[in-house]
């Protein structure tokens, strides 16, 4: 049950959005950016590191909602999302991104556990720098939205199924809120 | 040196918005509402609150910047902000501030660690739901910004002043990234 009581019965993050649309609406907007606006790491890529540092920081919500969101969007699907977040080494991802995972990785336990060794890695794989800024904010923006749905305590629902429906509506219509509906009844 | 070639020679956070406004303008917004939106949380208090998991964090820049803010704006200044990082159990801060001090504190080390029993203690302070809800969220959005900060290595400079003139800046125009002004040559 959520610490605190929330207006409606949505579950995870979706239910905090609604609860405070102030802070909802620039988080929701941040979310767009980040893993759907114009980038040369493609959506499934973002979506994968969203999923990993969720899965590392232990977020069902999060991870369940974002692994879905990166299986329905990578040629390998749920098996390569899986063994990604068990077995990294051995995942079949290109190297660039397994530096962006790594860094990622890094990032999650703390900005300064980034080092230049990391960054030249990645470098070397052929990361540009808005990639590397990009990986970095997608952990860190994560550390903060998995946070926020575990430290309010919200639901997360145990259906595999409900995540791969939310995948569907996010890929097709993504993060941000719909403006508020004109009430039919005038 | 930042890890990453950045288009300003702006310290800390600064830079990273100026290279990024697509991140920076929902991160901007962000800090606005929380920091200095209507709320029954003082503007001081909730500076205090992010200068305190900044500092858990041992993000420089973002400390200094966020403790300097709250100085300006609570009765007992920089002593009283410097009393909360380094003994907040005999800080004179209202129980209701301690108890989402604590939130954040347990939010800062993982969502999960936020238990019904800090929730519960906040509550008999007389924090709200929506007090509640706003501190695990500032102490949730530093975790991002200052792994965002300190993730690309920015520069935080050493110097006290810098900040006292930061705060002042922010006190009276705010966290929104001002629009860009038409260049004057036409």
């Amino acid at each position: 049950m959520p610490h605190i009581a929330l207006n409606s019965a949505e579950p995870g993050i979706r239910g905090l959005l609604r609860y405070r649309p102030e802070t909802g609406r620039p988080l929701s907007e941040l979310a767009e950016v980040l893993l759907r606006g114009p980038s040369t790491l493609t959506r499934g890529e973002r979506e994968l590191i969203a999923a990993y540092v969720s899965a590392l920081n232990d977020c069902a919500y999060c991870s369940s909602a974002h692994s879905a969101c990166a299986a329905a969007q990578l040629p390998g699907g749920m098996a390569l999302v899986d063994q990604v977040r068990t077995d990294l080494g051995s995942a079949p991802v290109s190297a660039k991104l397994k530096a962006l995972l790594d860094i990622a990785a890094a990032a999650r336990h703390s900005g300064h556990a980034v080092t230049a060794a990391h960054v030249a890695a990645a470098r070397d794989a052929g990361a540009t720098d808005q990639e590397i800024h990009d990986g970095v904010l997608i952990a860190a923006a994560f550390c903060m939205l998995n946070r926020y749905v575990d430290g309010l305590a919200t639901v997360a629902p145990d259906d595999p199924a409900v995540y791969a429906a939310g995948a569907e509506r996010l890929i097709s219509a993504g993060y941000l809120i719909p403006p508020a509906q004109p009430d039919p009844k005038g």
